[in-house]
């Protein structure tokens, strides 16, 4: 790893005090640093390099994974950031953000090697990256970098304006584009799972595989995201990235190589075979739910329209479930089902696939209904990989499903923002979203935003601490599917061929 | 299941009292017992009826697996017996059985259903099968049924005369040949695994498995079975018979349907397609081990020569291991390996299936070796299905195999001859030897018994408490590959590639 500076613009916001600062020092306390940085700090407020020291440290002290116990260590830490106030519109501010820069690295004697972090507002993202160009903070004999965050756009034509600004000023290979589930372990963990185990490799295709069931369900509801949210919805905030990335993951066919473009060709190759939607279908394969009051864990909540700072007549979605189809000779036929939610009955993140079902011919005769295979991949609260087989009961001999489990009892996991600015500083973008993924998905996002906005879908209530809305488990019932692990599911199969 | 007579040939024999009346008891217990049931107990002793239900009482109440506490039931039970003695060689004794057995049937008004069990030493199974026959014990209005146990033979041609003998007053569908390893609950079970998981079915061939593993390790020595040991050895004791039933069981293709006829069908097939060893090529193929004094658990044991009971200058084989190749298209190029030992390092009877290692190739320029997946059966002493994957560890991001586990925590499971009696009782043979299983195994054999006796196979000392002879582990090492789950491999490489 080569020395560097590391410019964090946006560093009195609550990512920062939260997510970076922590991260920098959990990866300083385990020899993950180059040797050498300068960190600067940049930010609006009026704040002495003391000042900011002292507001580090406290961020650590609440949010660090590690505990601080050496104050040594953590002095020497301290003593690599520099402040600078700055306004993001003001060209002389990047001029002197520039000369400290320099005067640093003379001071430290490391190259020119500059990472830019911009944990800002997205208005903020191309002016500042056009500035850094502008200024000459960008005009280096080292390398430069840039990390930017989502919203990457708020549909497609506003992200391929915001990457052509981008693009003025940092090429493509220089753009880290994070999306922390992809610094979620168990994320990182499907290539390994899939590539390094043959008996898996061998599975993963379409003729084994019924459906693949990708959730990212969440209890809380919007918090204090109001306006961000309102604005945004699940199909925003988590279907175009984190859930159509987790789908790119786990379908994505073995790489010639393990390598950061060898990876990204086969995710992107997923993305160029999603059979595309067309507007007038998104009401068949997509379902759109918005939360109402309910209980969770025994208290009533608000419904959605209740939340502050939501419009009380808002249409935006809090759920979405969909039916996608990659048209490739691996996955053809096999339909890949998503959904995510808030105020939803479990928190959990799972990516299931069931195998089919051939074994029941065998045994009919036995009137056995033997139950599917289920690999289980829980990346969110626990991570776990589940077989679910089928097994004797040896005390009466009968066919029952088992489930095989690994847990990682690994402690103290190094967080998805250490991992990916660990990642950054190394230059390995494998688990960052290249350009053509966030073009990709919002490409087959936007039907269905068009769809939405013209009102062409139904929004469908559901009731806070359920599973969604019952649309969503009629999709799957229609098939002869059904979401597996929910405790229960809402609708009984009655129910669901009335409709 | 119909009302029956149940004879016991050797009632006051070691495997009555330990393991069939215990076995006849659970069955009634838990109401897998025909309605009703004579059993009259057959032995040389001098023993009134009352007499031989106080013998039963105190074998249930020193064997039996469920506690025995209801002393009604008890007594229902016990006055099922009636006791007959009785000289084999003498067939007014068949006679007095006969008039017995059929009092019985009229006081009790059951059907003429005869079950003869011989719990005999092996030179009577014919003798008294003859008789059955010529008393007219055998000529029945309803079924008859013979269950016999092992030895069956000799070896190929004094295994040809008995059942050639035991078919004059048997037919075949009526024998059922006891192979207690058939009993066992995890033997059963691969039928399930391998044929109601499609994950499973799909990996059970040439394409994906490098090799296959089946290991029986005893810690005891010769014990109380000298005489009979050191006439039989390892090869006949637990070779022909035990081990190469777990062979079919793992091997078999899947049947038709789920039948006896059909499972017993695919075990046959796996016995013809098994490539014949010539006499002359004994040595390359089987490691014919006895073992020398040494340390179990930390005390000082005796080596074979110095068993009470066995001859000094004895060549009698305590371990064998094998290579079989099986000829058909499923596993063509698959290698089994087969194991069996007394004084082993560790108690452990299970089955290993080796996964190719086709993931190398991808993650060679990583420099990460990637371990292959396994599939571990354990049958004995504990109940275990693992799968060894590859997963990152989350720590650190590398590569490393993990056991994804199964264990029955099922308490009071069946025994073996539990679950054989009830299959007999049901006229279910599924899980007894068919003769020509016998057969097809006496016949590969043979060569090694010739060989064995002719001597032109070396006789290789392994110390008690390792892990059998070091030519065992060559034998695997040759190819690249090992046993696994040995504590330790006791050959280290260097060592094998001087050999």
């Amino acid at each position: 790893m080569e020395s560097m500076t590391f410019v964090l613009f946006g560093s009195t916001g609550d990512l920062a005090k939260r997510k970076i600062f922590p991260a920098l020092y959990n990866l300083y306390a385990n020899q993950k640093m180059p040797q050498k940085i300068s960190i600067i700090a940049v930010g609006r407020k009026e704040m002495s390099d003391s000042d900011l020291q002292a507001y580090v440290k406290q961020s650590l002290q609440t949010f660090s994974r590690s505990i601080i116990d050496d104050e040594t260590r953590l002095a020497d830490f301290l003593d690599a950031f520099r402040y600078s106030r700055f306004d993001a519109t003001k060209i002389e501010d990047y001029q002197s953000l520039r000369d400290l820069v320099e005067q640093r690295e003379k001071e430290l004697h490391i190259p020119e090697n500059r990472m830019f972090y911009l944990s800002v507002g997205p208005e903020f993202f191309d002016l500042i990256a056009l500035n850094i160009k502008e200024s000459g903070l960008g005009s280096t004999k080292g390398w430069k970098r840039l990390i930017i965050e989502k919203p990457f756009g708020h549909d497609l034509e506003s992200a391929r304006l915001l990457n052509a600004n981008l693009t003025k000023a940092f090429e493509e290979e220089e753009i880290y584009r994070i999306d922390h589930y992809l610094g979620k372990p168990m994320v990182q963990n499907l290539e390994a799972l899939a590539f390094a185990n043959p008996v898996l490799q061998a599975l993963w295709n379409n003729e084994n595989i019924a459906n693949v069931q990708i959730t990212a369900s969440e209890t809380v509801g919007v918090e204090e995201r109001a306006g961000y949210y309102d604005k945004s919805g699940a199909l925003r905030d988590m279907f175009q990235n984190h859930m159509l990335q987790m789908l790119m993951m786990t379908a994505m066919q073995k790489p010639n190589k393990i390598s950061a473009n060898d990876i990204r060709n086969e995710k992107r190759k997923v993305m160029e075979s999603l059979r595309p939607l067309k507007k007038e279908d998104v009401g068949l394969q997509v379902i759109r739910g918005q939360y109402t009051s309910g209980e969770m864990n025994g208290k009533q909540v608000n419904g959605y329209l209740d939340e502050p700072g939501i419009h009380s007549t808002s249409m935006n979605d809090t759920f979405i479930a969909a039916e996608l189809w990659i048209d490739n000779s691996f996955w053809s036929g096999v339909p890949f089902y998503i959904r995510t939610g808030k105020r939803m009955k479990e928190k959990s993140t799972r990516i299931v696939i069931e195998f089919k079902d051939s074994a029941n011919e065998l045994y009919k005769d036995q009137n056995v209904k033997v139950a599917p295979n289920l690999l289980i991949i829980e990346i969110n609260p626990n991570e776990n990989v589940t077989l679910q087989l089928n097994s004797k009961n040896p005390l009466n001999g009968e066919i029952e499903p088992i489930k095989m489990n690994f847990t990682s009892n690994q402690k103290d996991v190094p967080e998805a923002y250490e991992r990916l600015i660990y990642d950054a500083f190394r230059g390995d973008s494998t688990f960052f979203a290249h350009w053509k993924e966030v073009e990709l998905a919002w490409e087959w996002v936007q039907p269905i935003i068009d769809a939405f906005s013209e009102g062409s879908v139904p929004l469908m209530q559901y009731e806070s601490g359920s599973y969604g809305p019952k649309e969503a488990h009629q999709l799957l019932q229609n098939v002869g599917f059904k979401w597996w692990l929910d405790e229960e599911t809402v609708v009984s199969k009655k129910e669901a061929v009335l409709v």
